[in-house]
């Protein structure tokens, strides 16, 4: 079997539509709960499921250095080994590299750097970061590069992007032909229109399966964020997905369909949930706050989470100030099914020709608030 | 509705039955999840009735502290609270201001404390606890007691444990009638059998609706509490449920029942879950041990639970090493599962006659240890 995209709707620059592997169908736009190092935190992949998710994202830094690449195809790949059978698409290594780990020298070659687990040497380039990601057994695989910190000068950008689109003719080379399998390429070139044109330009010249635009929610803020999107997806193949990385805030992800992105991944609704934070659909919510203490109602009374559905904001404050682990269950289960309906609600409206009315409501409901104090 | 206790079957002093309490029919020999602070921690309400459990132990010091007594009264009470619709136990609070308050003052009327979490001061007595037991909703309500660290002097053991019998009293009747709750009286008195005796007569003197064996697992070892089990239960009446407070191990658990006890409660099963340690038929089996890296076996091929049937030894190891909140919640649900078990097959076992069978095979299991290495 062998992969497709197709687009069922469109609704001014927002598309809707389905990117079919063998593992299952991703409805898009569709958001990508993260699975760093093979789980997604406080939740079985079961409830991950559950929320609505159609793909997960594994970060190969983090599974290369533990447990290893080697050994997770040994134990039959990532899919079998952390209990997830749908799709999964894995970053490149990249990014993290230059974001976590210790001592990195770049050449041209790629990255050599020492692991933040154990101090012990490693070395990413386009060819072991392909093969990485198929001992793991992905199912889209991400082009190797290199994301510089923003801020930086235009000729430091310039030359990072210009490495990272010969490491995405390498990848594309050392991927090869692995049908079932999808490989993404990756815009670079911070946000400045010249360079993300001659990064897209060097991409489809090259020839990707879908296109990401990196770069991007590393610190510009979400104006200069919205302003490279409001080009950059036009610079890509209308008929491939187009990923935007590392993104984002429930408002950033909208901003981002508007202007014609199909995929996103973050860690916020993850991360959020393990320190006490609610992402609603009327903000977010600090359950740490005292305000909680007493409060019999849930979370989101409209909301179908466990969360929502089975306690007390009195009681996710509780358990929040207690430490418990349940807090970081209940808090992160409610933050990825907001996110999931999200999706589904945007996926919906594009559907139906009603995108501007629906992103009217969003930003209606977010104005309006949490709910009043009892 | 009343409550009820039905012997069902006996096998030698071994017996098996059902506890009736509105909320829920409790099937004895029974284990009780610990949910200290309105959480079975790293475990979904939902999640521990699937494991088999029929009641939880709540913790009324812990309870009273954070998020309060008259807070979880206003909210409706423990059970709905926490999101447990079944019964409900929770012990006096005695215990624990012992082992875990600061500044314990000790006074015929009760004791005064400051709590560990934010150092407010705090007054418990057997009325206060019966208060607080009420105002949380408690199916089943501990008489509040003092329990001696051991070793200690005969002399010490007995005073404390006629405190503990005049606070008995006043528990009893600070109480009152509750039709649909039972009180149950501890057993005081160390490792001595004349003080046991002592005690146990008081008690039955005032007379309550069950009776725990207080003062035990607290350090004297598994013979000699095995020694003092081996009279204890049968100076308590045969018609009423019997609770050993705080056990234990499997083997703990099976030698008490083996000499007629019917309820159980022990952090052990989800302490371990937290800690890398796994509970199973063939013994204790450490997940971060690296020998367990590259297994692809199940932690127990024969258990149904979620960390068995969905994953390998390598994945519970890298997960446990890695620090992950999967970890807690796979292996305590696998522990919970594991106890429960073990209970189902002791209830079996004894309406069937075959305790000393049973009993056996299970030595043998531990005497086997765990899966040869690869």
């Amino acid at each position: 079997m062998t992969t497709a995209f197709h687009i069922a709707a469109r609704d001014g620059r927002a598309r809707t539509g389905t990117l079919t592997l063998p593992r299952g169908e991703i409805r898009t736009p569709a958001f990508m709960p993260v699975g760093t190092a093979a789980t997604v935190k406080a939740m079985l992949p079961g409830s991950v499921r559950a929320t609505g998710a159609d793909i997960l994202l594994g970060n190969t830094y983090h599974l290369m250095l533990r447990p290893g690449a080697e050994r997770v195809a040994r134990l039959g790949g990532l899919h079998r080994f952390m209990g997830w059978e749908r799709p999964i698409l894995t970053d490149s290594g990249g990014f993290q590299v230059m974001s976590l780990a210790a001592l990195r020298k770049l050449t041209e070659d790629g990255v050599s750097f020492k692991s933040h687990v154990d101090g012990s040497v490693h070395h990413l380039s386009p060819e072991r970061s392909m093969e990485i990601q198929r001992l793991l057994g992905s199912d889209i695989v991400m082009a190797f590069d290199e994301c510089p910190a923003l801020p930086a000068t235009d000729e430091a950008v310039a030359a990072s992007m210009r490495l990272s689109m010969r490491w995405a003719a390498r990848s594309r080379e050392a991927f090869g032909d692995r049908p079932g399998h999808m490989l993404f390429g990756i815009v670079q070139g911070g946000v400045t229109r010249a360079l993300r044109e001659e990064s897209a330009a060097a991409l489809t010249g090259i020839g990707f399966d879908g296109y990401a635009i990196g770069g991007l929610a590393v610190g510009e803020g979400q104006a200069a964020m919205l302003g490279v999107l409001d080009y950059a997806p036009g610079l890509l193949p209308e008929d491939r997905p187009r990923y935007l990385m590392g993104v984002g805030k429930p408002d950033d992800i909208v901003g981002a369909v508007l202007r014609g992105v199909d995929m996103f991944d973050c860690v916020l609704p993850t991360r959020s949930g393990r320190t006490g934070q609610a992402l609603t659909r009327r903000g977010a919510v600090n359950l740490r706050n005292a305000r909680h203490a007493d409060d019999p109602r849930p979370l989101d009374p409209d909301c179908g989470c466990p969360a929502c559905q089975g306690y007390s904001r009195a009681y996710l404050h509780h358990v929040v100030k207690a430490g418990e682990i349940i807090a970081a269950m209940l808090l992160t289960w409610h933050n990825l099914h907001y996110y999931q309906e999200l999706m589904a609600g945007l996926r919906a409206a594009i559907a139906e020709r009603r995108l501007t009315e629906f992103v009217a409501a969003f930003e209606d409901m977010r104005a309006a608030g949490d709910l009043p104090r009892l």
